[in-house]
């Protein structure tokens, strides 16, 4: 069963809000074993709303429709959605009933204009919304069968998952969808590609594609398969491919990010963690303080943006910094070492750099970072030269320091 | 000019992302005044993509493409633009070039499979890409102009700004739709609302929308005029009525965040500020250190998690901790001026707090959060209870301490 998502409504289409209701939708109908395969947006504009559903029903078995079901003359799917069937609207009597009782249990009265809200188009099945007053139905247009849903999520998502999940269960037959994401750093998008080549076939199961994401790049694998059993099996024959494929760029399966890596290698070692950052100004800090429970093994970050803060705080020599600049491989050695010093600790991360857009030179150009560690086996220093704005910079630095300690955690 | 924007790609269908791309280009081409009256996404399936492209050049002038110009064999749009066009893909020099010194720059060699990304369509124009790899490009089919463009988000949105605007600026009409965004912080969306109902008309003109995220309630002005002049004037108008409503929740007109306020705000009295940090692990910091120029008035922060940390680095009184608890008004108090005492700043911010999820008490629950600012004025200190998960308290209160900063500096 494949299916199509269409959000109603001016504020997606003018950008007002980003689309979350379809993403979400979509991830709930793979765990039914149906495949989104579209998503369309349209405004209140009922012939657009007509033509988006009715073209979509050449396409798909399944449409959802979300919005466009609330009091005001805007709202618009109810009727573009009789229009689509060529059916009338008739009113139910079991949603006006508990419509009237969310404005009688308030002790308001009825205004006349929700009255529309427990319209559907005859023959609809109707899906009611115990959240709210926008009731919402199930109706068949040719082959493909069309559910229509209020907007406001917590609404949508309760009645999908009350009333319109227990159905689909019913008619979507018994495959399951399982998605599962190997998530690695370090390795250009196009590397992984050239790697994973001749998995990435378009009729492939598990289907194989990849997906960059702020210098993440992440494999994802999608299967289809009669039972979960089957499904995970699958999976787990081509993940260990892949990562044989990868090698230790892959950090890690369905994990949010290098920073739940690092504490849990640090965690299994009993080992505790301190950072001295400069332009990263507390990034590194920030993610690895993300992770729960990283009180265990985390006791401190500096970040030293003048000189004299990198000499009060981490003990760097003045003549240190004056001899080769603040932004120096012997610079980001003595802060690691500095901190490490000073907390205590087991490891240290350090790092130095120019993140611009200002304060580059020929020599030391914007981009050019120098990032330190230090674990028991000694201190380890490398340069590296990030393109783009500020934040990027920032940003993967930030990530390069942790996988680099990664790395050594992994070897140690 | 009317507009349609597709996106590509198997992560947008099946609910791994939500779509902002989409919804930061219906913001852009607003702004250019061309209306955007539909998305729509698919998956990596090249039937799909042409359909969805074809279909669209039935209704709409304009239509922008997202996605699927990466360099693996799962990235199908050139290949579909080309269908769709009826042409040939052919090898565009300016592009290979410029992906060829993106790898020497960095002493790679450039892999062969990278090369497919500098093919366009034949007949199609060029759009070059800065920030990475994936050309782009535009070209008509019937009397629908077409642009492709990369689906990461900093690539997409500098291509748009550097090329795809100016040029459609050229092509579209003559009215201007302008867009403002007054941001508040410190007050819930419902009194916002409540207290702007009155200007909130589905047809006036601003039309005025609110829009919560991540505890940033920003009021969105859009504004259709004939000319620029006139459209900025409807907005200054509107603007200072809203101001005067909202009060000093008003953290700034079109402003990324709380951060360049405050940095601002710190460069004009030329004052350089500290911080110390404990549950918000460096977000302040990174926060700060995220606006250009901000080593002029930074100096330096401790991210203290320990107890020893918050002595050894902040000269908190061992007892003092003992006595009150390391979450405590007192704590944070003598964190703050610990950190300007160590730093020699002008101002400071501590925090101290429980993220969770574990760690609370029925004394001191997760979200109990003390912030501390230190301001030539004195110290002021004040007790918060953040609500949600770990990421959302940290980012609550991050924000909270920056806005209290603010609020100081500005009566300065």
């Amino acid at each position: 069963m494949i299916a199509s998502i269409v959000s109603v409504g001016n504020e997606v289409v003018i950008g007002q809000i980003a689309d979350t209701n379809a993403a979400w939708l979509s991830q709930e109908l793979a765990g039914l074993g149906i495949e989104v395969v579209e998503h369309a947006a349209v405004g209140d504009d009922m012939s657009r709303i007509v033509c988006a559903v009715k073209s979509a029903t050449n396409r798909v078995d399944l449409i959802i429709v979300t919005g466009g079901l609330g009091p005001t003359p805007d709202d618009l799917t109810r009727q573009a959605m009789a229009d689509a069937a060529k059916q009338d609207l008739v009113l139910d009597q079991e949603a006006l009933e508990h419509i009237s009782l969310i404005f009688s249990s308030r002790h308001l009265e009825m205004p006349e204009r929700n009255r529309v809200q427990a319209m559907i188009p005859k023959g609809a099945v109707l899906i009611p919304n115990n959240r709210g007053t926008a009731a919402g139905f199930r109706i068949q247009i040719g082959k493909c069968e069309i559910a229509a849903l209020p907007g406001v999520p917590h609404e949508m998502k309760g009645m999908f998952e009350d009333e319109l999940a227990p159905y689909l269960r019913t008619v979507s037959g018994d495959s399951v969808v399982m998605i599962r994401s190997i998530r690695t750093f370090g390795v250009p998008e196009s590397l992984v590609g050239q790697k994973l080549e001749h998995l990435m076939g378009l009729s492939d199961n598990p289907l194989v594609g990849t997906l960059a994401q702020d210098g993440v790049i992440t494999v994802k694998l999608t299967v289809r398969a009669p039972d979960r059993k089957t499904a995970v099996e699958l999976l787990d024959i081509r993940e260990c491919e892949i990562r044989s494929l990868l090698g230790d760029a892959v950090f890690g399966t369905d994990v949010p990010g290098l920073e739940y890596v690092v504490a849990e290698l640090l965690e299994r070692r009993n080992w505790t963690a301190a950072l001295a950052e400069s332009c990263t100004g507390g990034m590194v800090a920030s993610r690895l303080t993300s992770v729960p429970g990283i009180s265990r093994c985390f006791v401190e970050s500096v970040v030293t943006y003048s000189n004299e803060s990198k000499s009060r705080r981490l003990d760097v020599p003045p003549d240190l910094i004056e001899k080769h600049g603040a932004v120096s491989s012997p610079v980001a050695e003595a802060m690691a070492v500095g901190v490490r010093d000073r907390a205590g600790s087991d490891v240290s991360i350090a790092l130095t750099g120019i993140a611009g857009p200002t304060g580059g030179t020929t020599d030391k150009p914007v981009g050019l970072v120098y990032i330190a560690t230090v674990t028991p086996d000694g201190v380890e220093v490398s340069e590296h030269r990030f393109r783009g704005e500020r934040n990027i910079i920032r940003d993967r630095a930030a990530k390069t320091a942790l996988n680099l300690l990664r790395l050594r955690l992994m070897k140690e």
